[in-house]
C-alpha cells in the first residue's frame, strides 16, 4: 500500500480534520488531496482524502490503528481504498448501442480504472459489439412472469465474477428490489431527462410535448423508487421548436453517453458519497 | 411604413412560401429575413419574415391586398408589424429587486425596443428603484378576500396606459383568469426552475432536497394552469452538494434576470409564435 | 429523385427567394426547409432549401431547367444533392483512439449518412480497432524527407475509393498543399483548443500555462494556413487551477470527439457553406 | 473576531495541514471550510480555510502566535481576514453602462460584501447613474499628453477613500504602471473575449472576422502586459454566422456583466490567490 483514498462521514464535531491529518502525518503519509463538507442542517461531516506513503505500509495494522484512534472515537463510517485497486463492473444493455460503444472505447483506451468481466443483456442484438471488444456477453431474456428466473441467473453471474458495480447502459428493464439490495449504491443508471422532470418512460416524447428549450440526462444510483435515486451527474443541451422527437433522441444520445461516463468515473475514482438520498461529489 | 415584420401560421400546403415571397417582390419589397417551420404532426405552417421597402407604402391598402391575395386564400392567421412600433410594457414586482434592476438598466441603455409607462407592485419596497429611474410606481396591495378589487385597479391602470404586454419580474401573486384572458400570450413570467421540474412554490428548496446538480430558470407565457404555459426560454447553471438553499437563491438570481431578459427581447422583437401551448421561436 | 437539398450563394438582389420558391412550386415540389442569410457587408445571398417531390423527377433535365431559369440569371453558385446520396469519407488517424472509436460507433449504429471505405494512419497502433469494425486500414508511415511518397500513396487510395471527404481524427501530421487543393473544403480537422487561442502544437500545455478557466475544441476545414481554416463548430468545458495538463488532455478527449462528430454531421447533411474563410451553418 | 478566513501559500512539505488544523483546534476554533491545492511542478502548497470561534479572540495575539508556531516555521505567505471586514472598492467606467448598472444593482441589494465610496470616469456620461444610486462620481478626463496628471488625481482620490480594490467596468483606458504597482492583484478588469484569443482592442470585430462559433468574456487581474494578467473567471456564449458585430456586442454585454460580477465576488470573498500569473480559485 503506497497510495490510499479515504472516505469518511460522521457526526460533525470540532477537531476531526486535525485528528485525521495528524494521524496520517504521524504515519509518514503525505496528504495530496483533502476535501470536506459539512451538512449543517443534519450536522454530518464528510471528508475525502488522498495520501501517499513513501514506504509500503501494512494495510491491516494501519486500518486497525485508524479504527482505534480515529474511526471509533469519532463514530465514523469510513472506507479506505488502495488507489490502484480496480473495481469489477458489469454492464447491462438492451438494444441501444451508443452508451456501450462509449464505455468500451474508454475501457480499451485505459481511461477507466476498472475491469469489465461481462456484459448482460435481455436482447441478443449487441452481442457482436461485445465480441469485437472480446468481452463475454450473456443473453438473459426477461420474459413476463419469469422475471425472477432471469434475475437469479444475473445474480449468479454477478457473484461468480465478483462484480462490485453494475452500470445500466440504457438497460430497458426495471431492476428488482433484490438486485438493488445486493448492490446498495452500486447500480449506476443513465436516465434521458434532467430529473426530476420527465421521470419514467418516454422522456423525450414528454419533453417534446411540453415544449422545453433544453433537454438533459441524469446519471444516478438506482434505488427502489423509479428514477428517484441519488443524482451523481447531470447535463443538458439546447433544443428548439424545430426539433422532432427523433431529433431529441439523436441529440440525447451524446448527452447520455457523456453524462453516464462522467458518473461512472466519479464512482470508480471513489469520489462519491451517498447520504440522505443525495450524493456528495468530491472533485 | 418602410420596414415590416410578418408573422404567419396556417394549414400547411404547397406553394405558401412562393406565394408570400412573390407578393412582397411584386410590391418592391426586399426580404431580409425569412424563417419557417412546419409542424408535421398537425400540418401547420409557421413563418416569420422581415421586409424592407425603398418607398413608404400605405399600410392599410397593403394589408388589404395581402389579406385578399394571400391571407384569406391560405386561411392564414397573420400579423404585420411596422418594425419600429414600440410595445408598451408594464412591470409587476413584489420584493425582489434583481430582475427589476436588470430590466430598467437595459431599458435606460436603449437595449429594449419598448416603452415602460408604469411599475405595479403589491409591496411598497421597490418604489425607490422606480423613482431613481423616473418611472411611475403604483403600490396596489393584494389583500386576502379583496383580490378582485386590486385586480380591478390593475386593469384600469393597464388600460389607461394602453399596455400591450405585462412582465412579472418575480411578482409573487397568482394571476387571475380575468387578467390572463385580457392579455392572451401577453403576460411573461420568470419561474426559478427548469420547468416542468419544480413547478409551484419554493423551487430552490425542492431542488436542494432532491440533490440536483443543475438548477434552472424558465421564462414562459402565463396561462391558467400554474407554471404550465408556453416556454419561451430556459437556461441552467451547475451547482454542487456544497451549495445551501441560500446559495441556490443567490446563484439563481443571475439566471432569472438573464433568462427573463432574453424572453422579453424575443417577445418585443416579435420572434415568438404560440401554438398548442408551445412557442415557435424564430432566431 | 424524390427529395433534394439545394445550396446556393450569389450576389444579393431582390426577388431571389420568390424566384427559387416559385420554380420549385411550379415543378410540384413541396419545400420542407428553407433558410437564408445575407452577408450585408459583401452583399452576398446564401440559401439552403430542402424540397420533396411526390413523383420521381429526371435529375438532369431538372438541373438544366434550374440552371437556365434561375442559376445563370442570378449568377448563382449552386449545388443540388439527392438527399439520400451518401458521401464517401476517409478517416486519418495517428495514435489517439477516442475520436476514431466515436466515429466508428456512430457509423455502425447508423447515425452518420456516410460510407467509410478506409482508414489511413501514419502509425500501426489503431489497426486492431479498424479490424474490429471491419474497415480496411492502411498504414502509411510519414518519414522525414519522404513525405511526398507517403502523400502519393494516400492520394492513390483516396482516388481508388472515390473519397469525397477526409476527416482528420487527431491525425498528427501537417497536411500538404497538394492534398488540400485536391479536397477544397473537404478536409475536416479537430483542433484541441478554442481557436484562435492556442493554434499549433500542444494547446493543452499552453492553456495550462496561461491559466484559462475554460478549454475548448474546434472543428474546422483545413486550409493552407495551420489551424486558420473556416470554423464549423466549437465547444468548451470548464476547468480549474487544480487540473493538471494530464487532466486537461483527458477532459479534452470528450470535447474533441463530440465537437468533431457535430462538424462531420453538419458536413454530411450539407448544412455548411464556406465563404470568405467562414462557414455559414444552416441548422 | 469570531469568524476568520485564512489564505496561505508556502513551499510544499509534509504535515502542513495537520499543523494548521491542530493549531486552530487548540485555539477552540471550528473549521467550517478547508480547501487546498499543491502545485506539484513548483512544489508550492496553497490553502484556504474558514474557522469559527465561539468566543471573541484577540486578533493581534492570535496572529502573533500563528506567525511564531506556523507561519514562520513553514515559510508561509499568509493572510488572515475577519470574515465581516468589508473591502473598499472604486469603480472606473467610461461610456458603457451595463456593467455599472449591474454592479450597483447588486451593491444596493446587498449581494456584495463591499463598500463603494466612489466612481471615477474619463467621461461625464454615466454621472446620472451614479447619482441615482447616491454614489460620488468624479469626472477625470484623460487628455493626451496629460495622462500623468489625471492619474495623480485618481491616486489621490483612491488614497483619500482608502480604496482596497479597483474594478474596471469597461474603462477604456490603459492603466499605467504606477497604478498597477500601487494595487498589486488589486485591479480587476473585464475583457470582452475568451482570452488569450482576441486580446487588445475590438475583440468582437476580430471574432466576427475569424468566424468563431463562440464568444467569451474574461475577468482578470490587471498586470503591466495588456490583457495578460491572471484570469479569475471566464464564460462564453454561442453565436452563429448570422450575428453581426453589433449582435456580438449586444450578446456580449450580458456575458461581460455576469463574468465581471463573478470575478468581483470571488475577490471580495477572499477566494482567489495569485501565483505565477495564474489564480488559484477556491470555491
Amino acid at each position: 500500500m503506497s497510495k490510499i483514498t479515504l472516505l469518511i462521514h460522521c457526526p460533525d464535531t470540532s477537531g476531526i480534520i486535525a485528528a485525521v491529518t495528524s494521524f496520517f502525518y504521524e504515519n509518514k503519509g503525505n496528504i495530496i488531496y483533502i476535501d470536506q463538507y459539512v451538512d449543517v442542517e443534519n450536522k454530518i461531516f464528510f471528508m475525502r482524502l488522498e495520501c501517499e506513503f513513501k514506504n509500503l505500509i501494512n494495510s491491516d495494522s494501519f486500518k486497525n490503528e485508524f479504527r482505534n484512534r480515529i474511526g471509533d472515537p469519532y463514530h465514523m463510517s469510513w472506507h479506505l481504498f488502495p488507489a490502484k485497486a480496480k473495481l469489477k463492473m458489469a454492464v447491462f444493455v438492451s438494444k441501444y448501442e451508443h452508451c456501450l460503444y462509449d464505455i468500451l472505447g474508454r475501457y480499451r483506451s485505459g481511461e477507466l480504472n476498472v475491469e469489465i468481466p461481462l456484459i448482460i443483456s435481455n436482447h441478443p442484438d449487441l452481442e457482436p459489439i461485445a465480441k469485437s471488444f472480446d468481452i463475454p456477453f450473456y443473453h438473459i431474456p426477461v420474459i413476463k412472469g419469469k422475471k425472477e428466473e432471469a434475475e437469479a441467473q444475473q445474480l449468479e453471474l454477478l457473484k461468480e465474477n465478483q462484480i462490485d458495480v453494475i452500470v445500466l447502459a440504457r438497460y430497458m428493464q426495471i431492476i428488482s428490489e433484490r438486485l438493488i439490495k445486493t448492490f446498495p449504491n452500486g447500480i449506476i443508471n443513465i436516465h434521458h431527462s434532467f430529473l426530476p422532470a420527465f421521470a419514467g418512460a418516454k422522456p423525450y416524447h414528454f419533453a417534446y410535448k411540453r415544449g422545453v428549450k433544453i433537454i438533459g440526462a441524469t446519471c444516478h444510483y438506482v434505488t427502489e423508487e423509479l428514477d428517484a435515486g441519488p443524482i451523481i451527474e447531470q447535463d443538458i443541451t439546447r433544443i428548439s421548436h424545430s426539433h422532432s422527437v427523433k431529433d431529441l433522441i439523436l441529440k440525447g444520445r451524446d448527452l447520455e453517453k457523456i453524462v453516464l461516463a462522467r458518473g461512472i468515473k466519479l464512482h470508480l475514482d471513489r469520489k462519491t458519497l451517498v447520504y440522505n438520498n443525495k450524493t456528495i461529489v468530491f472533485i
